[in-house]
C-alpha cells in the first residue's frame, strides 16, 4: 500500500473519531448514558433491549437507535410496541453504523426525554468493530450457538469492549460449547472484562446486566 | 453521492468481475466444480464442509479454500486433519473475500487433484454478497437459531443465491422459529429456490444435499 492511500485513511478514520466526540459531548451535556450493541446477526441485539427495557422501564427513561442494512423496521417497531421513543438509521445497504450516521440519528432523537440511549448497530462481527461511535460503552453479545471458537477468529470486534454479554444460555444443555476455551479466548483480548451469562427466553441473568446499567446512568446523572 | 463517486464505484466493480470471469474460465479448464459459501459467524460452515467431504470423499476429490478475517487457522487446521488439501486466505481484517483474493488461492492450489472447489467466505451475512468470486454457485448457510426474521433483515445475500441450506434443524424443538415465515421470506427473493434442511450433529439432511452436489460435479466433468 503506497504511503499516499494510508494518509487517505488515517483522515478518514479522524473523521469519524472527531464526529464521535462530538456525539459524546451531546450525550453527555444530557446527562444520557450510552452503549453501543454489536453482535452477529441473530445473536440476540433486539432481544436483549427488550429485557433490559422489561427490567429498567419506567424508572429508567430508555431510547433506542436502530441500525439496519435494509430499510424494514421490524426491530424498530418492536421497541416502539414495549413503548419506548425508536429511531431507525437505514445504512442502504453498508455493514456498520460510523459517527456520522448517530450523529444524524441525535439530532432528531428527544434526548432530554431519556436516561440511557442504547445504540443497536449493523448485524456484523467484523465491520462496526472499526467506528467509534461516541457512546460510553462497548457491548458485544455472543450468541452460544455461534460456537466456542469465535473470540479466537473475530478478535477485533472482541478486543476492546466494555461489556460482554453471553446469550441464549438456555440452549446450552444441546449444544457442544466449551465454556471454558470461550473465556480464555476472551480473557486473553480482554483481561477482567465485566461479563454477563444470560438468556432472553428464560429471564436469567438479566437482572445482574440491569443492576450494572443501573449504576452507569446513575454515575451519568451525578457527572 | 456525485456522479464521479458512482464512476469510481462501478469501475472497482467492473474489476472484480473481470477478475471472477478468468476465475470462472480456470475452473472451467480444470474440470472443477466450485461453491462460494456465505454465512454469518458460526451458521456451520464449516461443519457443512466437513460433513460434505464425510459424504463425497474419496468418490468426489475436494479442495477447500478458507476465508479469514484473522491469521487463525482453526478452520483450515480441521479441513486437513479430514485428508483433504485447504489453503487459507486471510483478508487481514477485511470482511468478505474478492475476486482478486481468490485468484491469488487458485494460483498456488492443486486444481488438477480435485472435483469439487468449495470456497467459504469470511462470516459476515452483507459484504460478501457485493463482490462475484467466480464460483459456480453461490450458497448461504441459515442457521436455525439466527431466528426466522433474517431473509427479511438481510435481502441482499439472500437474494441471488443458488442454494439454501438451513443449518442445525436438530435445535428446532428448543427455539421459537416460523419456518412458514422464514421460506415465505426466501420465496420471495429467490421463487423455486433449491433448499436443503440439514443437521451437522445429527447428519440428517446431508444425504439429499451431497446428491446434489454430486449430479453438478458430473455435470462439470461432462462438459
Amino acid at each position: 500500500m503506497s504511503s499516499e492511500k494510508v494518509t487517505v485513511v488515517e483522515k478518514i478514520m479522524d473523521a469519524n473519531d472527531q464526529v464521535a466526540l462530538t456525539n459524546r459531548r451531546i450525550l453527555d451535556q444530557a446527562g444520557v448514558f450510552s452503549l453501543n450493541i454489536m453482535a452477529s446477526p441473530g445473536a440476540g441485539k433486539t432481544s436483549v433491549i427488550l429485557q433490559t427495557i422489561k427490567a429498567l422501564a419506567p424508572e429508567i427513561r430508555i431510547g433506542v437507535i436502530e441500525g439496519d442494512t435494509a430499510p424494514v423496521t421490524i426491530d424498530a417497531d418492536k421497541v416502539i410496541a414495549a413503548g419506548m421513543p425508536a429511531l431507525q438509521i437505514n445504512t442502504a445497504g453498508s455493514c456498520h453504523l460510523d459517527a456520522v450516521m448517530l450523529s444524524r440519528g441525535l439530532e432528531s432523537f428527544p434526548l432530554s426525554d431519556i436516561d440511557l440511549l442504547i445504540v443497536e448497530n449493523v448485524g456484523n462481527l467484523i465491520c462496526p468493530a472499526s467506528f467509534k461511535l461516541g457512546t460510553h460503552a462497548n457491548v458485544v453479545i455472543a450468541s452460544i450457538p455461534e460456537g466456542d471458537d469465535k473470540p479466537y477468529k473475530y478478535p477485533t470486534i472482541y478486543r476492546g469492549l466494555d461489556v460482554l454479554i453471553m446469550n441464549k444460555i438456555d440452549l446450552l444443555p444441546y449444544i457442544r460449547f466449551n465454556k471454558e476455551y470461550f473465556l480464555k479466548g476472551i480473557e486473553m483480548l480482554n483481561p477482567g472484562l465485566t461479563t454477563f451469562q444470560v438468556s432472553c427466553e428464560t429471564g436469567e441473568g438479566i437482572a445482574e446486566w440491569a443492576e450494572w446499567l443501573r449504576a452507569r446512568v446513575k454515575e451519568q446523572k451525578a457527572k
